[in-house]
């Protein structure tokens, strides 16, 4: 095995991952748990990196590279934001060092769009368009980042122009536990009714000022046609991804692609979503793109 | 006193009302409780009807007629739909009756749009649309009926045509419940913004792919600029009013002018949404046009 030469840490609101990274950007080793910003704030976030670290058998001078929401206010140390247009160069530079540590352990920015009219945040994300895109990357890119709150970033010239987020990951888990279509998804097995899914896609697409009645038409079927949990489902999905991508597809899409950064199931939903509506996709994996951007980040910061 | 003819109920999802009501119409005496279907369904329909009967000291054979989720499937007894094209009358003639009680009880119908590619239903407010536009009226009408889950129904002749469901009101409750959005809305003060409200109509009526995105500013917003809780709740509800009202008002407005039934806070919301939108709007109490209403369909059944 190769020495490892940092560790890499992916902080969200609700997950953490680790992992044990070597001179070449290679994982050795890998964590994972639900200890995110939230936990963490209770438990404290220095126990519980040292305990995946230890876990890892990482020595004790092993430096730390962290993105996500452990800089946020409510997070560990606040490692603000770089303001649109935001070169993605400018969040190497923006690294902030958690005081009073015996490692050197660096937290990256986020990035904020202050415009009164538009205000949007970022925190993780920026490391991923890192990975994907490079900050020197000379072309021009649609980025479609899904998630609990699913961001849409214009990069130019590796700087991020102008962002938006939408809270279709949200939405959705907040739909499907807290109203009447509670009841229309209860029990959805796993099997996906991809018909439900792609007509949703369009309708919402098509008009979506609907998208709320077409929400209710999954329990109105229901009461009035039956219908399987798992159709129901999926057209809550397709309808909120419809409307999402009604928004993000608003403008000209660069070179007729658009840049999915994504992994799992979410990344085949998009995929499936995108080529519904015949738009070509660039797919990178959301894993291995936040892994990339750490890595860069390390490689500038420690000179590695 | 003038002597109750019958006792009218409006018996909702989560609420429950009853007025005991004299030969010519009026109302002698109101309940309110939060008895409704769900809490209903465990402690027994009829054991909450007599509570509330006994209350105003209703005489044993005083009939009663009632309309809502009490006709619901999981209801006390189903009362079935009448299908769209709905004429009001139907409604009357499709009430059923209770089995096996002492006095007679009556329960209306909803309407159901069977419609396999906009199926839609609604149980209680037919019985608003009879009261507000009675059921031979001549006239054409755009009918909104705001709450929980809002009614648009295009009424012609004394016939429902038309109507969708919209969850306006259910996911304003999820939403500032179970989202990041929570913390932003968080002691809000009764005190309204209206500019918000009003900016937020105007935003999301324009361009509703955006809705989401909308909202998630509510959030950035107070990040990056501050803000009171109270703007971030009229913000959500402008965003979700004004997606709402962009699928309604998709349609022509016949004679340019909107009817309204709605009471207190929600009808002096929506009027304000149409007026930001400077859409007319005739205003009719949605109490008073669902008392009407059961107030028609006793003098028809009991021919009084």
């Amino acid at each position: 095995m190769n020495q490892a030469a940092y560790a890499a840490v992916d902080w969200g609101t609700s997950s953490f991952r680790l992992w044990l990274v070597d001179g070449e950007g290679r994982a050795l080793a890998e964590r994972r748990s639900d200890e995110g910003m939230m936990a963490a704030a209770k438990s404290g976030f220095a126990t519980v990196l040292q305990s995946h670290l230890a876990a890892v058998s990482a020595p004790p001078d092993l430096p730390v590279i962290i993105c996500g929401m452990a800089g946020a206010r409510q997070g560990w140390v606040e490692a603000g934001y770089v303001d649109t247009p935001a070169p993605l160069a400018a969040i190497l530079a923006g690294a902030v060092i958690v005081p009073e540590e015996s490692r050197d352990i660096r937290i990256l920015p986020g990035i904020a769009q202050r415009d009164r009219d538009a205000p949007d945040v970022m925190r993780g994300e920026e490391t991923q368009l890192l990975g994907a895109l490079g900050h020197d990357a000379a072309s021009e890119a649609l980025v479609c980042m899904p998630g609990t709150h699913s961001k849409w970033a214009d990069v130019k010239s590796g700087t991020v122009a102008r962002f938006a987020t939408f809270m279709t990951g949200e939405l959705f888990s907040a739909i499907s536990r807290e109203t009447i279509l509670s009841h229309a998804i209860a029990g959805a097995e796993a099997a996906e009714n991809l018909d439900a899914f792609r007509d949703s896609v369009i309708a919402a697409f098509k008009t979506p000022a609907q998208a709320t009645n077409l929400l209710f038409r999954v329990r109105s079927r229901q009461l009035l046609f039956g219908g399987r949990p798992a159709a129901a489902r999926e057209t809550l999905s397709g309808t909120l991804i419809g409307l999402e991508l009604a928004a993000g597809l608003a403008k000209d899409v660069p070179h007729g692609s658009v840049t999915l950064v994504a992994s799992g199931r979410l990344a085949a939903l998009y995929r499936l979503a995108f080529d519904t509506l015949s738009v070509a996709v660039q797919s990178i994996d959301a894993d291995e793109a936040v892994l990339a951007g750490l890595s860069r980040a390390a490689a500038a910061i420690w000179k590695r």
